[in-house]
């Protein structure tokens, strides 16, 4: 994880730069992505909802930080580990729940975990993931965390099942899509699951031929999640593509999961300080 | 008025879409607007006043706007309805009062105010409309309320017994336009009220052969208010047009028109907080 | 002064604007003055000091005061007069002193000092004016202020009497410019008196032939107040053009002009506060 | 120092003007830069750290700085000289120590200093720098300071040791880069020490060849104070080139050069308030 960190110190950045494909700042991956990737999938990775305004603003924020240096102490041995629900994690960050690794990269989610592996921090998988619970844990190891998305108790409740035997070592409980952002690119590119075959998309994709190859050569994406189960169908997985979760999700829920699961377990998407102080209540 | 909401919910983007012929966002059914409406039209409806310094920031305080959400909420049957003035309201808005809607298309207050029956919101007709208080009652129904601009006290006096009479539940009293702004596309464009038929208007509406074909087929606008009474005449359709209003309106003139009107009365246009305590006192 | 503001109410903007020549703003009146003006004498006009920052501060300032409106007041007259100096202005402003108004229009003094008068502001005449302190009392009169650089006692002198002697209602000391300010469009045109025939200078007099013509007629335009004075001569109205002024001007000079001048004198250019004071103390 | 003032002054900006070529800001200054200087060498000059936010953001700041002048005091002799250190300087800046001056133009760094000298105010020699801290004292004199990279204990000592020889009266301590800034144009540049001669940096120089001709006439720049040393090599010179400081300096390595150092000592690259406190308490 902290490869960057220790060249910069070391002063070997063209090293790093030549292992990272030459890419120097996040625009430059953002630019190899948007080159590699059909613009429908390009588009869902990088768009934001409504107008994209938060996204912008998000960004804004992000850029505003600034950092207060102390100086005169001896760095020869820099940490960026912080304690993090209770575990030593190697960077003040980790590789949060994204829906479709494994349609950017085939394997995505194994490829990121081995890197959050390597790095000393935790990979969250989401519950959409191309690769299932039990693969995960099994190729890459590490530290990980699960996502979940609430779409029907007995869904749910296998797939926390699943973490738990898999020794997943946290439980991330998303609760901010009970309605789905108005995503204007996807709207424009009609992207959706079960995926819709426009004459436009094939074309995007005709037109990005190594991403093509790689996918065609390892099978189409599926949710794997979804699909080992037994109550797996199209329809659950359209209900997760477009983020239509279970709009009743309520405390009630969140005390039930908690009684299922041992370890730690985050709410994520928590705005409101009544409702974090709630969220306390319930360990 | 929750199709939106409620489509998004349920994942039906799609079909919503095509309800709305494919328009996404704001700016989709502005540039529809801008494709369809004479140049004349469309910058009477999008321009401001006064280098439109005022309108961008507008737009920019309604962009910073931000919502605080609640988590963890049963949202299966989710209500946006306030209390306005003692009644229910589905949504937290309503159809403003804006003088031209039947310009942009024929019988537009109708269209308007039929849309705003379905949604159970309230819809403003506006004193120069190009419908009169009577055939919006009677064709779109709903919860009406009348934009009054005082011009002389004879009409007012006619225009608040039609509301009355025809059911409207509130008067809506304009006080900010008392002096006209200084509204730099319509002076421009020599957008005027007689209408100045110009070789650049003329050549404007020929551009536009589908607006064109629909106002040759109904007629071309007239203000409907103003028409049906006696006093009627094209002087005060001009004086209305370019918003000359009796700018020796004063609190005497508020408290006869409390006196004339029975149900809510809103003032329209207060900024000062002496002004408005000044109407509270009214009732 | 109030024609605009009456135009508005009566919705007259059409003929307004006739009388105006079309235009509708203040950009409008900018683009036609730097189509009339050589660009020499344009950059002079419209140039700031020091990459032009605080020019545009200056105007982003201005947009962003807002106006708090009250209503339901009778407008039927309006009027913006108010206090100044212990005088009735007509209007919220005056004609500030700006050095070459004759050499934007010939005689360019005595029009605007007209303009003022009839519109009840006062006008205040600059030392470099290209039309005498006499010249102006007499061909506009209405309310006059003069301006005064102090380049050395005895101009200064002869001044305030003539000033005195032909009614002048307010003297307006500037004391900002001990110091000229880097006018950077003025140093790339070498705009500088006395002035520099160069050819570009002059191409770009013959690319301006309506401007031209009017100067060649009226002769060119000279410091009126230098030359009818005994004094003047070249060297001085080269200080003046170039603001060299006594850089030694203090306290005691406020104080004995305060002894020669009866009626109002008014301190220009003073920020600090302590300043303030000490300019109160004199009266 | 004060010749720019003094022109303004007297009204001699031509004259000013002629003597910097023409030059009438800094940005006319970096125009010029930019097509003297190999691309290289300009990114290096020019560029900042990260997207170069911080640098932007510098910029604003300076920008937004205001000065609250004070009028009617005699300023026929203007100073702008502060104390600095117990020590008069005639401005309130000095040159700092940027590390390739002689990279810029041959003898850079004794140049500058002598601009400094003739200006009495302190001009900064770094320790990369091409010409040695004896050469800058005997060949430009005036108020010399030296900065210090501590990259090892006995090259510090001798650097020291030189500059106490030689006359220097204070010591700048640089403390802020114990980790280089990711310097995003150098990375795509490869600009390193040592000197890579790639083809694109080969035809960059031939490009510029007033520049090429200066530096083959006078041999490419060194680090002049480490090649005089008997441990100079390459090595150090690219550590140093790269900014690979000794990153264990601490609170200790202050205190032995205090005891080293009878002058000035300035830790440049503070701040924080309790390392400011704690570098107070050193003396």
């Amino acid at each position: 994880m902290l490869d960057w960190f220790r060249c910069l110190q070391e002063g070997r950045g063209s090293e790093y730069l030549k292992s990272m494909g030459r890419a120097i700042n996040v625009d430059d991956f953002r630019r190899r992505a948007q080159r590699r990737l059909p613009t429908l999938v390009f588009d869902y990775l990088e768009g934001g909802a409504e107008d994209e305004y938060c996204l912008r603003r998000n960004v804004e924020v992000l850029r505003n930080l600034r950092f207060l240096p102390k100086r005169l102490r001896d760095v020869t041995r820099p940490s960026c580990s912080i304690e993090l629900f209770g575990r030593t994690c190697s960077a003040p960050f980790l590789i949060g729940p994204t829906g479709l690794n494994g349609v950017f990269w085939p394997n995505g989610n194994i490829a990121l975990a081995r890197a959050a592996a390597r790095a000393s921090i935790p990979f969250v998988l989401s519950t959409p993931a191309q690769n299932s619970i039990e693969e995960v844990a099994e190729k890459a190891g590490g530290e990980l965390w699960f996502q979940l998305y609430d779409i029907n108790r007995k869904l749910s409740e296998n797939l926390v099942e699943g973490a738990l035997r898999s020794g997943y070592k946290a439980l991330v409980l998303t609760v901010d899509v009970t309605v789905n952002g108005w995503r204007e690119r996807d709207l424009r590119n009609k992207f959706a699951v079960p995926f819709h075959y426009s004459w436009k998309a094939i074309w995007d994709g005709l037109r990005h031929p190594s991403w093509l190859w790689q996918f065609l050569r390892q099978g189409m994406p599926v949710m794997a999640n979804l699909v080992t189960k037994e109550e797996s169908n199209a329809e659950t997985a359209a209900a997760l593509a477009r983020r239509q979760m279970n709009s009743a999700l309520s405390w009630k829920d969140l005390r039930d999961l908690r009684a299922l699961w041992p370890h730690t377990l985050i709410v994520k998407g928590v705005l409101d300080s009544y409702d974090a102080i709630g969220c306390a209540k319930q360990g």
